[in-house]
């Protein structure tokens, strides 16, 4: 194997695969990045064996061959490399690089050991705006659950119909979703369930290119998403039914307001210091004739706030509990100044909506008191 | 006690003062901040028993009295308020804040047990520029050792004579020595340490003030910095001897060369990778005749790299090996664009000065082959 390349080329192709190679003690070689040359291409791929990841390398190839080595060390060692030429050389199962006056060998392990990375079927493809998805995975991921024993929520629901993709995340105290127009569509159904980390990582890789749309293609158990030219990056998909969530979302409001979401949020946090530590709680009391929102909370320990808002309030008189962290989450992430709040009683979820579409919907359940 | 002020220079206060205050369960009044209105001042205060803080607050005074309360709370509530007017009252053992429709009542403590922050006479004083201070801090911070078992080297040495100011930290393995001019001195000679928490937080205070001079009073057991109109700082000194550190500063140098900081960095960074973990050894070779600075790490486990450098190398022939760590330190914090480099032997400490000015020293050790 031989090849060369510029430093600023093979900077970026390692910053797109090398993140998921792991530090694993057991299985070394998935610490490992594979470099492959063939076909008139080079290729580099990690796998953790649930992801893989698959990107080109432009250069210019002198001789075939494969072999893999540390990807964090070659990664963070060709960043720090002047922005010129690279050759890279396979010799006595040592990568041998050369820049200027920098001169590396670096060890690694045979390809042949180098787990192969599922492909997945292309017949039926979706495509959409990278853009619209990297801002739905950032409006929808924040909500998924960490708690590892309920897999069937600890991933985002991608449900796919009338060239529409809907995402939906929750941990089960609050539900985000959200829709996007797909650009172009087989016309197949899908309702998967995509994990946690393979979008944290598909996140990491759109804040970083220039293609404008992405294509998903969708097997029984395996998802990939293709930026053309860019990456390739297949995932297994979660097995289960995600919960009927639809549910829980309230069908009706009793009480509604809009208010400047950078306004609420400061006031939530500068009410939350006097919440009760665990519990988190932050009272809303919505006042219809006064046309007042007036955030409180109260610890014995500490003393106590309250904030008058003046808002319209249009429907009932209403008071709400809510987990300030995950009525802030919502705030946060909404990529709106203006929020949208719906209220039934102190027993039903509170809905927040974006002001100017309705394709975003966050829902945070009270405490109840 | 009663008084109105600005949000802005309530939290400008607050952020003089608060940090030094703590989480103690067992002294909870030092988490405190002591508000004191007396004879037309409205002064803040905390301590941690070993530093005290004093600033005084612009305001309107209603009624003198005196109040502590927790000193995170009350500085993380006022940063998150309006920019407008707030009135502050003591109320029934609680102070009472209002800012618009903000409205706080928070518990505190009897400001009679908060303890006396000792005063430091004020005969001996020496001046000195905020800004040189602060970038004298800087460069000699990083190198003070942060293992308590060494209390005589776990703070800076302060050594005052001839209108100078000449500050030491060291933990061992390397060391660094600046010296400031004094814009006034009352000729007095002083050589103390001061603790390195005691000069963090200064430099805390220091990138945040206007005042272009800093006041420095020494006495036996104390030092007390003072920004004027702005803030005091009272800090118990250590005891004990500063070692004796002018007999490792090379007194000669066999080898001499000067390179750009920058390169020389990102050249270490990137031969690191192949360093021994947990020996961090950096060979550097300098060759006169050739004029070549060769930096090199070899890992019998990873690999190895060598880079060659193109540079003037004066005197003979040198092979010295450092912690790379304990080299870039020096680098970072030289402040100028180019370092010179002087050697003597593989036995002998490494010396970095800057370029311009013979006003700042760092050595670091070798490590022996």
């Amino acid at each position: 194997m031989k090849f060369t390349c510029t430093q600023e080329n093979f900077n970026k192709a390692l910053s797109n695969v090398s993140h998921i190679a792991g530090r694993s003690v057991t299985l070394p070689i998935l610490n490992n990045i594979l470099l492959e040359v063939k076909d008139g291409l080079i290729n580099l791929s990690s796998t953790n064996l649930e992801i893989g990841i698959k990107t080109q390398l432009r250069g210019k190839i002198e001789k075939e061959g494969s072999f893999t080595v540390q990807a964090k060390l070659l990664a963070d060692y060709i960043n720090l490399l002047p922005k010129e030429k690279i050759s890279l050389e396979l010799k006595d199962q040592t990568v041998y690089i050369e820049c200027q006056k920098h001169e590396t060998y670096i060890k690694g392990l045979e390809s042949s050991d180098f787990p192969v990375i599922p492909e997945v079927n292309k017949d039926k493809k979706v495509k959409l705006k990278s853009i619209d998805l990297k801002k739905a995975l950032n409006q929808v991921m924040f909500s998924v659950t960490l708690d590892e024993s309920r897999p069937e929520i600890s991933g985002i629901f991608f449900s796919i119909s009338n060239n529409k993709l809907l995402l939906v995340g929750t941990d089960s105290y609050r539900l985000a979703e959200k829709s996007i127009a797909l650009t172009d569509s087989s016309g197949e159904e899908h309702k998967i369930i995509v994990p946690l980390r393979t979008l944290q990582e598909l996140n990491r890789i759109l804040s970083e290119t220039n293609q404008e749309e992405i294509i998903i293609y969708i097997n029984d158990s395996q998802i990939m998403f293709v930026l053309e030219d860019e990456v390739e990056l297949v995932s297994r998909l979660i097995e289960g039914q995600y919960p009927d969530y639809k549910q829980i979302i309230p069908t009706e409001s009793k009480t509604q307001t809009k208010v400047k979401v950078e306004e609420l949020s400061r006031i939530i946090k500068s009410v939350s210091l006097f919440c009760k530590p665990g519990v988190n709680d932050v009272k809303l009391n919505l006042l219809e004739e006064k046309n007042e929102l007036i955030v409180s909370a109260a610890n014995s320990g500490i003393g106590e706030n309250t904030v008058t808002l003046s808002t319209e309030i249009s429907g009932i008189d209403n008071e709400v509990v809510f987990n300030y962290r995950y009525f802030l989450d919502g705030l946060s992430n909404l990529g709106e100044d203006e929020v949208v709040l719906e209220l039934v009683n102190d027993n039903s979820p509170g809905v927040m909506k974006a002001d100017k579409n309705g394709n975003y919907l966050y829902i945070v359940m009270p405490i109840k008191q």
